[in-house]
């Protein structure tokens, strides 16, 4: 027997940001018949909203700490007004959406990192037990589509900030046994690119043995590798289909007309 | 055959804004054998978070007006710190529950306030077919703990802001028909009051005919005017027991060892 499909469809903070283009990629994947989960990172309002109350973006050893003031503001910038507002677009446009966090439903369980040496605060880590993989299932199963961000709980009270890319990872694997999954990460650019100023430059299939010689040469670098990590690690844990593209071209992908697109290939 | 047990409890802004009485309301309720749902209101933290960012309160004709810039602070605060730190807190005294907006599976759907003169701004208001009952049902029917914030939407991609007693009251009366419903209006005080100043002077038993005599005589009067017409519409409606009282004291009042409360009679 065939496994239904789902895709995990993760959405990045540059499409967030401009409000424009969110309320039209909502319109676009609001046509979607295939079920989906929607993941969505946090973009610059966080960052404004931190500026504005003068709360400083703490760096130790150029990593971003995660403080209690910056805790809250993500909790409110990410699982209030972004999700909510997601899901009220969604809703206008017929499609039934549920907003979670992952202490919602206990939807998505993680530990407070832990490091010899830096203390990164409010920060959650997943492990393989993290999904509440029957929730989602159930959810699914009554037609709803869940719109899943980026903060997470610890099972003891406290609220975790914790990276969306590795979210949309974790619930792609974890749904992988029972239905046939896409893990889609939708951003600004049209895909893996050799050279980032060239959207034209597109890398169409990438395994790992080149991800590998590609980071050496550092033509993929920054924030791509974590999201390659995670893509990889999917790959290798049963998701069948996984793609980085750019956002406005996901109908293009899923209907085949778009090839523009970076797949990753075993 | 008996109807299945539901509390909808409210609990006001006053309790919310002492983060260690919230702490301890939440270990309290989360005892609670009753399936229940949870409607919280807002607290002082909006308002701070306004004049913080310097955005004036308009008011018109002594009337709160919610701009643009004020629903979006309410749904930061409402449906995302104040509604997940509730969820988190339930979730470590292993009450497993899930926050909610209006928006989030079209819950509670309103319409936005049109006013001969004034413009109310994103405020929403309940009418009978609010409520998405179905789906409140099958969370108790997973054993999932409704927390709903005040954040409704208006089914058009607009986030409203709902009175928080008019929510549980519409929770309340639309689960009537199949539940036998408690409504509790949790605060500060032990009850209505005679005199405002004295916590013993409760009017322990309340009937709509005296409710307008102490309405004319000034007896009762401002915030509590609307709770009580919250309250007689419950009545009317088919909600079995309505109640008003001290937040710590909610065992008490479902154990019947506390005697000091306000219930409201036919």
């Amino acid at each position: 027997m065939n496994k239904e499909k789902v895709l995990v469809i993760k959405i990045g903070g540059n499409s967030i940001d401009n409000p424009k283009e969110l309320v039209a990629f909502l319109e676009t994947i609001a046509t979607i018949k295939t079920p989906f989960i929607l993941v969505h990172g946090g973009g610059k309002l966080a960052t404004d909203l931190a500026e504005k109350l003068n709360i400083p973006q703490q760096l130790i050893d150029g990593r971003r700490i995660t403080n209690a003031e910056t805790i809250k503001i993500a909790t409110m910038v990410y699982a209030g007004y972004i999700n909510k507002n997601i899901v009220a677009l969604l809703q206008k446009n017929n499609k039934n959406s549920i907003g979670l966090s992952g202490a919602d439903a206990n939807l998505i369980q993680t530990t407070k990192r832990v490091h010899p040496t830096i203390d990164y605060g409010f920060v959650g880590d997943l492990h393989t037990t993290s999904i509440n993989t029957e929730f989602i299932e159930n959810l699914l199963n009554f037609d709803l589509t869940p719109v899943v961000n980026a903060i997470t709980h610890d099972g003891k009270g406290e609220l975790l900030n914790t990276n969306a890319d590795s979210i949309a990872n974790a619930l792609a694997v974890s749904l992988a046994s029972k239905y046939e999954v896409s893990l889609l990460y939708c951003f600004e650019k049209n895909g893996v690119l050799y050279d980032p100023s060239n959207d034209d430059s597109v890398i169409h299939e990438l395994n790992h043995q080149q991800f590998e010689e590609l980071k050496q040469q550092g033509i993929i670098s920054k924030g791509m590798l974590p999201k390659l990590d995670n893509c990889f690690h999917a790959l290798q844990n049963g998701v069948q289909t996984i793609a980085i593209l750019k956002a406005t071209l996901i109908l293009g992908f899923l209907n085949h007309t778009n090839h523009e697109y970076t797949r990753i290939i075993k």
